[in-house]
């Protein structure tokens, strides 16, 4: 009786293995029959732009171009398809050497296992530029069955197009997002996602998916320095909370001269909102510049002075000071300036609880 | 006097500025007149090969091709200079997509800092494969007084020269390596530093520096398969201990054919030496490809059989198996085959424990 079970079992692993590696034709479709998420402000324009910078004057081209990244969004769908490609096409460019290429030209699927998000694969590219449109198997001989699916766009191109390839018989349908409540996540590189090693691992993606809330990416990396032009994007934006990691970049005579403005501003445009700040993500004491060491413990002690008056007049208003965020070891960036995926799991270890904590005060959960 | 002081302390802080912001002017000195260590077997055919492939036959392109790769090398100094500055040329290649350019052609400074390494600052580069020559400041502004060094090679490249800048007056000097002890760690992709964000973040290299033993990165990219050709280099290499990982490539039929020699032979060339075995590093439940799910359960199947035969005839040989060494929400891979610093460290995190465990049986500490 066990070996006859025993054969079965053999037989029906053979005969699985034998259909799954079949050579299924395919369908592809355009991933704007599915439902596209994440946006900072839907446009017309195209439905990979986070948001259309034309309205604000922001007289700045880094800003401009990077409201055209995909960075931050995310494609919800189901199928019952056996395997899931993708062929994608960006504006060619160069990748940066502090970030896998992956994380900023790629694609990263991941799909609902067991109730939870789970990382099913990554989307291959070339670093070489010329190179900017593939077709790439992302994930073949899955289970029969229906299973949901997000997949992360790139964080740092402009994503011309994007199909998706299915068994020719499947079904494939959008889904609505995961998520109820909306986090405005404004920030630096490091918001935008410097240096996760591919697109789901950014500080937003991880937290969105640990705490069921969807962390909107408004990363500008380099440009995150609360400048006025941006502030009525942001007052614009319909979010239950605002997260800030905005000190990084500006000086501190820029925090000094933006930061009551940005926040009157903020609490005005979301009054009776949470606005979260964090302190820059590293220490003076990783710092073996003495120069960099001294500007930034000139610059901790200015951001605490401002957020202790600010404090005084906005109650929603909040900062997490941890000295050692990333860890005391200094293993958590790649170049001093930018995380590692190490890095983000520390800082997330340490903030995760404080900001849901906060969050839970004003019934986002 | 309160306010004497404070001057007093603004004077030095500007002064100290002023001094370290002035552009020294520099030397180079060739990273040959300094102590590269970290070689499997020191070839004079150039000191930033890992070992000379030509006496032993490999056959393989891919492994003569890394074996001239400064994969885990690395170069012990001291010096006062205030800016620690390189300029490296590599043999021309384009960059992978699941690695940072820093981690491919880059370098990793690290400082001697309250007594442990700690990181300084990683040696920059470009993705454009033209480029593979650069002058780069690492580090500048330093603290006045010497300092011990140990700078990381680049895991993915040949390169052809290296020289280290300092200030023209500064002194610099070899400096022994920091290790007594030394691991022979062969293995896949994965010893060979995939996914690491840079250098000094590879397990061979983080281990190092926690345990204070010298792990040798003997790792292959996609080639750690325990090819008959390779063990008479694994035998004649002066080690204290072996740590292989090497199951990961290889298919169950090739592990069955090859497994027993290799570590027949290993335990000949090294006898009464701990010879530590680690499964593969990633868990069939991750799969969501039931092909490779059901490979892998084979595979293990097959390595579990094996490693108790082994154990049986040679007391020496130790197999370390958790099921999830890299995290069970698997965020620890960047494309399910390569870790990312993350799941290196869970992986370290679940392993170095065990691994110094049976080194101290040895006296290896």
């Amino acid at each position: 009786m066990k070996h006859l079970l025993s054969l079965v079992a053999l037989l029906l692993a053979v005969s699985t293995s034998v259909v799954a590696q079949e050579k299924q034709p395919l369908k592809f479709v355009d991933a704007t029959a599915l439902n596209i998420c994440g946006h900072t402000l839907r446009t017309d324009k195209s439905p990979y732009f986070r948001f259309d910078c034309e309205p604000y004057n922001l007289n700045n081209s880094y800003i401009e171009r990077y409201s055209r990244y995909s960075t931050g969004l995310y494609v919800m769908f189901r199928t019952n398809s056996s395997q899931v490609v993708a062929t994608w096409e960006n504006v060619p460019r160069r990748a940066g050497d502090n970030m896998t290429a992956i994380t900023q030209l790629g694609l990263d699927l991941y799909i609902k296992h067991d109730g939870r998000w789970v990382f099913c694969q990554s989307g291959r590219v070339s670093t070489d530029p010329t190179k900017s449109k593939r077709t790439k198997t992302i994930v073949k001989n899955l289970a029969e069955g229906e299973k949901e699916f997000m997949l992360y766009l790139p964080l740092w191109c402009e994503l011309k197009s994007l199909e998706i390839g299915v068994d020719k018989n499947a079904v494939i349908e959008p889904i609505p997002s995961p998520y109820k409540y909306k986090v405005l996540n404004y920030g630096t590189s490091i918001t935008h996602g410097a240096s996760a090693s591919r697109p789901g691992l950014t500080w937003s993606a991880r937290m969105s998916r640990n705490l069921g809330i969807d962390f909107i990416n408004v990363g500008f990396s380099g440009n995150g320095k609360m400048q006025r032009e941006i502030v009525p994007l942001l007052c614009k934006v319909e979010c239950d909370a605002l997260l800030c990691y905005c000190f990084g970049n500006p000086s501190a005579k820029e925090i000094e001269e933006r930061v009551d403005y940005f926040v009157d501003e903020l609490v005005k445009a979301h009054p009776g909102k949470p606005i979260i700040f964090i302190r820059p993500l590293h220490n003076e004491l990783e710092y073996f510049d003495m120069v960099q060491r001294e500007k930034l413990v000139h610059k901790l002690s200015v951001i605490n002075r401002k957020i202790a008056e600010i404090k005084k007049r906005h109650k929603d208003v909040y900062y997490l000071d941890e000295p050692f965020p990333h860890g005391d070891d200094f293993e958590g960036s790649v170049d001093k300036s930018h995380l590692n995926d190490l890095g983000f799991d520390r800082v997330i270890k340490t903030y995760q609880p404080q900001i849901a904590k906060i969050f839970r005060k004003y019934g986002i959960k």
